[in-house]
């Protein structure tokens, strides 16, 4: 197709841009480590990550008014910890393992890719992770955003629309100008629903060697890349 | 003072990072010259922008839902071009100009201070434009921000409190670690009432060689600097 009209790239986060499950993982390890736990690391980054979609679904469903995402971190973190009978950790400790979702890592291709596509289009996050998580990960890991968008700017969590339409809204732009990227395709089917444009970045190892969601785009996007400098490529970047 | 605890400087932009009045009077002469008419270009600068504040005070009073500033820079734009005797445009001859806010150039220190600053501190917008505004301002000045923060995230006008607590609070800061940075005495002291940390840049010019007001720090700030640099180089930049 093309891409003539495409002003903006919005993207998926966790999983999309960086590898929250190694990086949570070693991060744990590094931080429960020294006070002399050891765990499953990886274990513990996915049964945390588990918690992620019910958290928000009482939000979505209106149960519980918007809460930003540091938030939910932090309750299911201590639901995860009390699983793997982890105490006696300081406030201050519990605070930093929670931001270790403020350090995560990019996958290898992420930051090139983002900068060749920031040359042509306004790139921006599309992302449920709150705007101080954006924008200190960004700092951490190189990530050269234009713009932090979605939950908390919409006060709603993805999928609900008005998360993907406040973004296109705060962008002056029309649905259709607006790159949905994500490795995620109920994500993407999502804003497809909102007249947004759409570009499955595959990762099929974002949950280990066992994933069995998401390994590929089963649906019709835009783009469909095998990763970032794949899509900077189909874009002309 | 120490400025350990800072961790994040937001800026106003029209006047602090940007010449608007030179920059506006430029576009204007070129959009409008090309159609025939030739205008005394900084009196027209001066006019439009001349009508920011009351715009504003109508959506700070109450009086007026909020509503984005191309918005309100459009409906002062019709104004002042009856006012000038401008007439025959299009529409999208209008949207053009119109978007000239959205190609506002720097003063000549702005972008290699801010980058000199992003290297320490996160970096944002607090100013009353609209987040499109700032963005493809950004795209076309090089202005190099970490974060859109301001009157759309807040919905409110500058100097309503909301607008700079929202943008300390999606940081996920305290008013202390947020340095607010303006060539405007007002928006320091307003900053300064909700416990944010103050830098005054003196932008001695910005409404020409007759401005009145804003020629130097007024009040007790944190920081007084000549420029971006010179901030950058209190700030250990």
């Amino acid at each position: 197709m093309s891409d003539v009209d495409i002003k903006a790239l919005v993207f998926d986060v966790f999983g999309t841009v960086v590898d929250w499950r190694t990086s949570i993982a070693q991060e744990a390890s590094i931080l429960l480590g020294k006070k002399g736990f050891d765990l499953d690391w990886l274990k513990f980054a996915e049964l945390w990550r588990a918690k992620y979609q019910p958290a928000m679904e009482q939000v979505r469903t209106g149960k519980r008014g918007y809460v930003r995402l540091d938030i939910l971190h932090m309750e299911n973190l201590m639901e995860v910890l009390e699983k793997f009978s982890v105490g006696g950790l300081s406030s201050a400790e519990l605070e930093n393992l929670n931001k270790a979702w403020h350090r995560l890592q990019p996958w290898p291709d992420s930051v090139s890719g983002l900068k060749r596509l920031k040359n042509k289009f306004i790139i921006g996050t599309m992302s449920n992770g709150n705007v101080a998580l954006m924008v200190n990960m960004a700092k951490h890991s190189d990530l050269p955003w234009d713009v932090i968008l979605g939950a908390e700017p919409a006060q709603a969590y993805k999928p609900d629309p008005k998360t993907y339409l406040t973004g296109v809204e705060w962008l002056g732009l029309k649905p259709d100008e607006v790159l949905m990227c994500a490795a995620h395709n109920n994500d993407l089917l999502a804003a497809k629903a909102q007249g947004l444009k759409t570009a499955f970045i595959a990762r099929p190892t974002e949950y280990g060697e066992y994933q069995s969601l998401d390994i590929k785009a089963e649906h019709k996007f835009d783009y469909i890349s095998t990763d970032m400098n794949d899509l900077a490529g189909q874009l002309g970047c």
